[in-house]
């Protein structure tokens, strides 16, 4: 890297910490063994982005992830043949994604990030959906940074600047650590760094995603272990 | 407790989990040995009530902890012999609200409760601030909550309210651990249950405390560890 390094690693979550798609699967074919869960995943993920887009126009006024997701899984439940779930199967159900697994690579990769620099999460995911992920899954972050703390999802620039913020920090001196090249674009419009980790397996075995380099991000890196040896720890 | 066991423990920071006083007479000692530590610290900390209240009336517009300890610090330093600081002398003092070690008890303690509930502090101290702090102390919170997060300052309810609602959780679910009984009373206003816990060194040792039981908290404990044991940890 030829500027020095960065003080706190804002980490992406769905996807690049943990497996939301195989995450999901598993629970399906436990509760709803009927379903093809890999189609469930991915409708579920799907409406994710439209249901953000309805809070970021203002359609909706501030939404967090928790409801969005009850949002969705309601508009999708008939289409997987599951009308009939009652409400405490459909709560229990939405709460899979407080339940997410990490990549295996995760909880050793921060460890070793966590002796040298700050580490947080910045995701969309709301407070307590991150902590009781991290509580379960054993994620060490430093602090919980999420888009309910700044009441704006990304890629709004108030997400990625309030990261600098909240620690007194330069823009340059925060690097985000994700798996999906938009999010990393935006962070480097705000000034942040950036590292973009392979995650070919995020929609699953059977959509293999191309995780080859692009220009643009200052690291790429196969997984947070490796982004631990780029960064010295 | 004639109630079932709460999920969400919310800890009071400053004087209930770490020593501001004893942290911040030990700096000045190393730094500036010729002022009285004792007093200084006192002063200090006599500003902080008075500067929140000019956010709470809206005097000021929301201000983080670290910006009015800043203005507390700059219109004491002429008494103690201090005006001569320079901005990074100020700054880095500024930063032992950062710096604050634990009390003894603090870590083991919290460690034990984590195993069995979700601990996080309620503190009128910044996100920036609470981290650095744990980070340096070893405080293994699961999140940092703060006004900051709720944009308001104890004892606003938004935020004893608010962290039973990034929880998910019924108020009375959430229990506040604080050496402060005003901290106590204001949050059983809102539903939350009650833990006292005995600092009778908060203002140093030519300043006992007294900390003999009083009506209203659910829990009366000696220190953290003591808290573990009541709450069966």
């Amino acid at each position: 890297m030829a500027q020095p390094a960065p003080k706190v690693l804002a980490f992406d979550v769905f996807g690049t910490v943990v497996d939301w798609h195989g995450s999901i699967v598993r629970e399906m074919a436990a509760l709803h063994p009927q379903v093809d869960g890999d189609a469930f995943a991915l409708a579920w993920r799907a409406g994710y982005q439209p249901a953000m887009q309805r809070v970021r126009s203002g359609q909706l006024g501030w939404t967090r992830i928790d409801e969005l997701h009850r949002l969705i899984l309601d508009e999708i439940l008939p289409r997987f043949g599951l009308k009939h779930l009652g409400e405490a199967e459909r709560a229990h159900l939405n709460r899979v994604w407080h339940r997410l697994s990490a990549w295996p690579d995760a909880v050793a990769g921060l460890e070793r990030l966590k002796k040298r620099y700050t580490i947080a999460p910045l995701s969309n995911g709301n407070i307590g959906l991150l902590t009781n992920m991290a509580k379960r899954a054993g994620l060490p972050w430093d602090c919980i940074l999420s888009a309910e703390v700044f009441r704006a999802y990304k890629p709004d620039p108030a997400t990625y600047l309030g990261v600098a913020q909240v620690f007194d920090v330069a823009p340059s001196e925060v690097m985000l650590c994700a798996a999906h090249h938009d999010d990393l674009q935006a962070a480097q419009a705000c000034g942040l760094r950036a590292a973009y980790i392979e995650r070919p397996l995020e929609f699953g075995a059977a959509h293999i995603k191309d995780v080859s380099p692009q220009p643009g991000p200052e690291l790429h890196v196969r997984d947070i272990l490796q982004l631990a040896d780029r960064l010295g720890c």
